[in-house]
């Protein structure tokens, strides 16, 4: 992999995204979660909080991670207002932002929890980093303020999160007299970098790589300050310092551990960081997690991290299904990560983990409706799993509707040869740096078929790279109606160089067959059993179309035959798709347990949605991996 | 059922084992595991609790149900010294009781956690009945003051115990001033009855039935002492009643909720009393019971209770395999429980259930060694889970020990027509009101033939009811070498009546074949799973015999062909099954889900083991339900 990344992200700005997938998703996002998120936040007392007024006795205290979720909500506004201005939520941001800003000490320091929620009050700061999330707060709030200042150009809160970055930067670091410490919940590093990108100051990038740097250090600065407080460093609460990748020094690291959102955020600044820097072992490092991660750990929808216990991982091909935690977080998280170790080589294999998180493991963290979000993301219910209208933790919420409103930042990549496609779905996009729109025109995630017509403000010799995904065994390309085979794709890219010129037309035709997936046999938890997949889509079994309890008796054969139907009024929209399955026999007589006898299987039509959609009906079942 | 038991059980004073299943166990429970446990016990301050020393700042601060952890090894050490006459033991039990004599408050109160722990102390006794364990530690001394009385004869403890129930009578009622209150953890209705027969106090008896015809009464108590406290009741843990089976009048109660353990002791309390007073609206609530418990939420090893969160219940068929809770102390109160509803109609049902707990779901608590105990008890491993020296909440090991020293208890009962046979073990009995001896002689549980010799001071005319196991499809009996086929069982159990004179003998021939047992098919987790048994042994694989990982890629066909071979120096000496199945290829290449394509099986030798003595040799899977 190159040390230094040769694509550029288009910018979400430059992508209008008007397809029956994503589109109605941001609109549902800017008219629905948006507003009930922030009135979760006003309700909850999270933005009070910023108003320094608690005391003890009040409801609501300020919990450590609060200043995180209304951050997290301002970066999700900020992008919904570039892509759909709205004065009223301007405003509301406005009023939000200054508040924030008069909580800031005049150090530059910023905790609700701390200033107003701790007895010993802001004596407490930077003694507890392994636990209390104090440096994710401001990671988060200087993400918010690079995106409002992008938004909107305003600099209110990106000043505030220069002087909290500037006064971190003065208490953390190698010098003498400061602490040598980082956060047991990483988020800072890659927020420091978004920092230093926008602000072009060095020191963010220098901070950046020390907290990354110093990361599992001996002496280990989590067992130092527990003494500190006195306590006994081996009573951490989660025994192991796996548990927030700090067991070892990041370079050193080769599987991955932990809480899996936490691990993503430190991998995604490994890769953040090796770019800025050219430091290629963050990378070697982050090649052999993702292998790890990837070719070990991740579920079929694209989710990670199987345990509730640490919300994290196991071990290696551990991937319960119906206790899944797979938190809507860490797929969120897997986009992040593999968007950005996409960029360094444009290879495939990264945008084809993206897409595999973004249509099933983190779309699925929101209903349809935009109210209601899942925390843990299983791959199977006995019908008691649903949608909460928020949480204590309410990290998931703000998060995936910071992901919708900048989806289309994930579609396209420049380099200095021309234009890459990783996404395909209706949209226009402005890639101004080669005077080129682009057109999509296509029904996918629901049809291969994808039609790109260009807008050129003068014919222009470019590499059109169009993204060939690992789950298509056949594809064709037309340009202007004309068969185009000349080339194969190298690591999931078809590089199409020519002259273009306004009005050429690209269609690529991904053949998209619905297909039964099972896993390597060393997941003992999916032995004999098989999952339907139809392009990017996961699907699953739901009890509204198919009243069988437990679902868990209906066996799909290898064999079977599936049709697709498009039904435009179910879901949003979805392709479904039907099926002739097998179901056993129900008829028991007799105890709980019995000798066994041979159990008759009869035919049974079944209908599979796609699995981000489920629960979103009459409660009941779910299920994705069937017996085969 | 008759509303009074027409069986008393023989105790286990009077049953000598002389097997190679229980009479080694019993004799490493008295060498290794009572040590230990006392020495846990003492390490830990939870016999110097009763000393009430402890101070703010001092370590090891007395926890809720501490008390009850020294009291059930009381009880297990009561067992073991009245069959096995022990000085040192004898002297070791004078010391600790005489500690907690003198513990006692003038009134008779006694609980180390509020004597010396709460800040408010003993103002602040009886005033969280619902979670804190006061009377269920109180049942628990109470059961070993009982116990040690009949082992040695010695008032110590039983006055001791006498006192506090004294104290607990003028506490708790329905009386001007008392509180009308009952422990959330069930325990003191089962000890108080036990206390009453002992000493003949109605008073005993009276107060086991206020607790239990309190229990569930609205206005509900837990609400109001809530309310005393300044909490909100809502704002319970566990959020439901049902959690601690208050949540109906227990005579309503049709479906067993909550934590397994609670519920175990509250039904055999209920058994206790139908008894008792003849209630036989407790006896139609046990049976109603009996049905959510054994038809729809026991395991195959008699373990119920699946889930970790509530150590207990969740709705019905729900029985997953590796995350299985099944702690031993609630297999343990599935003996209790269906060993008193046994004695009511001699019905084998409760026997079996009983049986099927002992062999498997209960004994699996503690290693061969007698030193390491299982907390939880799931039916299958990944090779992480291991018994453990000993827990916080140490509730099992006394509990394990308590049990296995007074196993013989549950073998024979007597009624007014003669004697009953419940359980098959190389043994010998005393009978004394029929003026009998009967030996066993068997390899019972690992072989099915049974050898029962009668010595009889004089020729009597009596019944012997011989067991005939639900598990056994044929069996034949001789006496005297003469084949006996008059009558069948009735509930399982053959009634012989004749005149029996001494040097009688009866050969009972249970056929007993390895089957694999399937699981009703609304139990989703088990789902084309089978499972070997044989006799009321359940059987696993482990790594150790079966070097395939993961496990679950074996597979055993329905029509598989078993064959048994006993192995004296294996585990403690076990009949081990071998069989031809089948296995999954393990050949795979590519990723970590890849397109299905039929998967080819080999054959291969498999040997399964008893679950019971499972994680005694090299950690490692463990497996006990296959794909068929």
């Amino acid at each position: 992999m190159a040390a230094q990344r040769k694509l550029s992200p288009l910018p979400f700005t430059h992508v209008k995204l008007a397809d029956r997938f994503w589109a109605p998703r941001i609109e549902v996002n800017c008219a629905v979660t948006l507003p009930k998120e922030y009135a979760m936040c006003e309700a909850t007392g999270r933005i009070a909080a910023f108003d320094l007024k608690w005391q003890k006795g009040d409801p609501n205290p300020p919990h450590v991670f609060w200043d995180s979720d209304v951050a997290k909500w301002i970066e999700a506004a900020s992008y919904a207002l570039a892509t759909h201005p709205d004065p009223r939520l301007d405003e509301l941001l406005n009023g939000v932002i200054a508040r924030i800003a008069k909580a800031q000490q005049r150090d530059g320091y910023l905790n609700t929890h701390y200033i107003v929620f701790e007895r010993a009050g802001l004596d407490r700061r930077w003694t507890n980093l392994r636990d209390n999330h104090e440096l994710y707060c401001a990671g988060h709030l200087i993400e918010a303020a690079v995106a409002h200042y992008q938004a909107t150009g305003k600099r209110a809160l990106l000043d505030v999160g220069c002087r909290y970055a500037d006064y971190i930067d003065s208490v953390f670091g190698r010098g003498e007299g400061k602490l040598r410490g980082y956060c047991g919940h990483e988020e800072i590093e890659l927020a420091l970098v978004k920092l230093y990108r926008v602000t072009g100051e060095e020191r963010y990038l220098k901070l950046a790589q020390y907290f990354v740097d110093e990361r599992g250090q001996q002496p280990h600065y989590f067992d130092i300050e527990a003494r500190r407080r006195g306590e006994d460093p081996a009573r951490f609460h989660f025994r192991t310092y796996a548990y927030n990748q700090s067991h070892l020094p990041v370079r050193e690291q080769s599987v991955v551990t932990g809480h899996a959102v936490r691990a993503m955020y430190l991998y995604s600044a490994m890769a953040d960081l090796a770019n800025e820097t050219g430091d290629a072992s963050l990378l070697t490092a982050c090649e052999r997690l993702w292998h790890s991660v990837v070719g070990e750990r991740m579920y079929l929808t694209g989710g990670i991290g199987p345990s509730a216990s640490n919300e994290g991982f196991t071990v290696a091909y551990d991937l319960p299904d119906e206790t899944a935690y797979a938190e809507t977080c860490a797929a969120i998280g897997v986009v992040f990560w593999n968007h950005r170790l996409l960029q360094f080589d444009g290879d495939g294999k990264y945008a084809d983990v993206m897409e595999r998180a973004l249509y099933n493991g983190t779309i699925s963290g929101v209903s349809l409706d935009g109210a209601k979000f899942f925390y843990q993301n299983p791959l199977a219910s006995r019908g008691d799993h649903h949608r909460q209208d928020w949480f204590d933790c309410a990290c998931c919420p703000p998060n995936i509707a910071r992901l919708i409103a900048s989806v289309g930042g994930y579609f396209y990549s420049t380099d200095a040869q021309g234009v890459w496609v990783h996404l395909y779905a209706s949209s226009e996009a402005d890639v101004g740096a080669l005077g080129l729109k682009i057109r999509q025109t296509t029904s996918y995630p629901w049809d291969g078929r994808v039609k790109i017509e260009m807008e050129l403000d003068q014919p222009r010799a470019f590499t059109l790279h169009l993204r060939i995904p690992g789950w298509c065994e056949r594809h064709t390309v037309h340009i202007n109606r004309t068969r185009y085979a000349d080339g194969q794709p190298v690591n999931g890219y078809l590089a199409i160089r020519r002259e273009w010129r306004s009005g050429d037309e690209v269609v690529l035709d991904l053949e998209m067959l619905a297909r039964l997936m099972q896993a390597n046999p060393s997941v003992r938890q999916m032995v004999g059993r098989v999952a339907v997949q139809r392009g990017p889509v996961v699907y699953c079994l739901e009890s509204a179309d198919n009243p069988v309890s437990p679902l868990d008796r209906i066996t799909l054969p290898l064999d079977m035959a599936w049709s697709v139907e498009y039904r435009p009024e179910l879901l949003g929209g979805v392709a479904v798709l039907h099926g002739e399955a097998r179901v056993d026999d129900i008829s028991w007589s007799g105890g709980l347990y019995e000798p066994a006898r041979p159990i008759r299987r009869q035919p049974i039509e079944i209908t599979a949605v796609p699995y981000c959609v489920w629960d979103n009906r009459a409660p009941g079942e779910m299920r994705v991996w069937f017996r085969s």
